[in-house]
């Protein structure tokens, strides 16, 4: 059988990124607190493609997955990409994996533990370096210090989703963004509430007012001063209790040569 | 060219729904305050297949639609439904449309005009007779009435979403469901909200506090009372502000031969 | 504090269902190749509610669930649902589960292998008895037999999501399910083929031309002659390679007293 | 009142973009064929906010947007930010709106009508200059050239998705740069068919074969000899009908000072 896609190609373009997407696939974690953690993930693999070839072989993205899914995969995201490049015979080698993660939290009353899900991804590159991207949804109750300010009795507060996604120059844990983003917004999530629960963290909104801005802001701060982070982008997303559309605040950064804000 | 669809089938089984899904297109609709209103739609149009035919005609679809989308296409759902039976020699014919709809709204105070747009459909059925449902999600607040009482300061509130699908005997606008819903939760939204508007909304809904079955119980009750409704289905789902799950409610009625419950 | 759920409703107005929705947690699942297999589910929970409560008590799910999530959770669904019943003091307990499974494939020339994601679900209600639905999308490869016959070479083909949700009589594994959809179809899906398999697949679809309506009528005759199968609704969608809309086709079929289509 | 937002911020974190997400208004088009369409779109407008202010006045985007959206909107972008611009008192402003865009269609041997969908998409920004990237989403048919090479008969096929974004010196239709990827694809798809159109896209597409890669390769050399485009962005991603995962190809493109190729 022919081989269409090593036929040469004379339109001499290359291709940036070429492979496959929306691979759902089970994949194994490394967890602080429980060293590993069973989860489904959604890859997207791609290499670049030289000029002179006309396809890629798309199945050889899906042998290396399935040699590499049982163990602990993000641990060994640069052997996984080394062998899709070495088996696509290409100068790079991408992957995306975005994945639900659970931590195990505990109510700030009663005590009561339950599990909450962020989303997760991670973003490598492999070419004449290493890079690796990872990033976390971390949904939280913001309150709005306007409407708190303006009323006599309440204040509009929301669900709200925070996205970081930052480059690291020694391992952080998905575990400690995560905490540190909770620790910026109104009030932290928990899915499981008992009534002294729910009071406190009501209260605990109330206290401490936040718009998306001072959200992007409090973990620009806090980023910015973990030594360990090159750069990040930071987006706060507010489901507004009051309108149908949503309010927004972004921020990137990128740590200088002297570690100023670039 | 052989009509495969045309063939005969020996296997004996007559099939429900054949036809096209998630057709886009634009359409008008009647709008109470002016008239018309161009919105674009997604359709899924089908109808029965008896037992000896191989397959529909597809395309006959999407040439009766091009014919009705210019006009107020709801308005003329029989009509569209009897056509699409005779184009597919068919016993019945069904239509799910659903589109956006704006309806301009005065903010509380500052009486601001914009336009609050909601998700709608409607649902016919042509056979030994016709059937229509219509339906609604319509965005509001909800303040829970458990973390007002139990707290010293605020209570958590949050975007809902309240969905309605009801049969009617007499006509009934869209207008008058969305108003209806709206009367019923802490608060209703506005897509434009000046600082006056949002201390208003901020106090209206914490002197309303609305669990998802208050929302569901108030609506019942004000459709149970509107005579010309002979059915209906609502739910209630609020975003919570303190989970990242949702908080659910649903009840159907069923007007009796009496007009009691059922 | 008050228990501002328990107090008196005096709306008269019961609750078919209030709970939690689009709760995920891991959950365990028995599988039949491997004993087990661990997911990520999403989750609706709810109870009815009788007219003279003003509400439910919705941490109390998240505590059921936590209670179980760890043990091959879909075998214990009753006993789930009579502690979720029991917790929240209700008559009726109801139940959805949907989550990514995974089966291990072998492709039909090379004999790769590679696991294949299914979305399956469970939907359970606890009331005066037990009943269970269960339910699996699969996605397939459809070819046009009218395309076929009409052209002089080629046929269009497309993915096709086939779903099945059916009750049963005595258990039945979702592998069982997902078989019976694939034999029907033009042809399976594999993650990994080879080039082999990549020709083999393509003739076999080419010579097992299908319909959205055949695949109905096919399924249909496979599920109707499995007496362990009580009544089951099929559902054919192909995203046509040819148009930008999907073609659709519907079958519901319950058991007679005699075995007969109702 | 207090105005809370207009208070002195000492965190000295200026803020890149801040404002409204997910509007949904009724917008009007330009449309080559018959001047003006009437659309829905989903809008993010931001402005970027100086370290010293604590919170942007988010009512202010929805006040410049209810001025503007009974206009055809797209010819008065800059304007439009401009106007945002002063209300918000900002040095930058950003428009995101995306909308689906009707094209009347002739099948090419029926010569039946019909309209097809694109989902399109402006991306505007007003700082020291205008910036303008404007994008769609072309749906066509793949016939995989690999897998008619190998196979005695038949090749798979599949709805595949072409995505190009581009900047432009001189004004372009959004109808051109849909025709440009139409033309370059297996075929392109027309929502109503006739059998003897169903023969001929069959046909057209067996004769055409395109990889994903062949697609991206064939709309640069046709967007690079277009002298009024600066720079491109152009995906293209096949729903595989051989497996449920997608094949996917990526360019981006900037015109070099002499035209060449950055």
């Amino acid at each position: 059988m022919n081989d269409i896609q090593s036929e040469n190609d004379d339109r001499r373009i290359g291709i940036d990124k070429v492979g496959v997407r929306s691979v759902r696939y089970p994949i194994i974690v490394s967890d602080r607190a429980s060293e590993t953690q069973s989860t489904v993930a959604t890859l997207d693999i791609t290499v670049d493609l030289p000029h002179h070839h006309r396809g890629t072989h798309m199945s050889r993205f899906l042998e290396v997955l399935s040699r590499f899914h049982r163990e602990t995969f993000i641990d060994k995201l640069p052997e996984f990409l080394a062998e899709v490049r070495r088996a696509l015979d290409a100068d790079r080698a991408f992957v995306h994996i975005s994945f639900p993660y659970f931590i195990r939290k505990t109510a700030p009353v009663s005590g009561s533990k339950s599990l909450q899900v962020y989303d997760c991804w991670f973003d490598a590159a492999l070419g004449d370096g290493y890079e690796l991207r990872i990033g976390v949804d971390v949904p939280v109750t913001t309150l709005c210090p306007c409407s708190r300010e303006i009323s006599e009795r309440g204040a509009h507060n929301q669900r709200s989703q925070v996205r970081v996604e930052l480059c690291y120059e020694r391992f952080i844990w998905l575990e400690e963004i995560i905490e540190t983003v909770e620790s910026c917004a109104s009030c932290e999530l928990w899915p499981l509430l008992k009534r002294e629960d729910e009071r406190w963290v009501t209260e605990h909104a109330y206290d401490n007012p936040r718009f998306v801005e001072d959200i992007v802001r409090e973990v620009t701060l806090r980023l910015q001063a973990d030594e360990r982070i090159r750069s990040f982008v930071v987006e706060s997303e507010n489901m507004e209790s009051i309108h149908s559309h949503n309010a927004y605040a972004r921020k990137a950064w990128v740590r200088g040569p002297g570690g100023a804000d670039d």
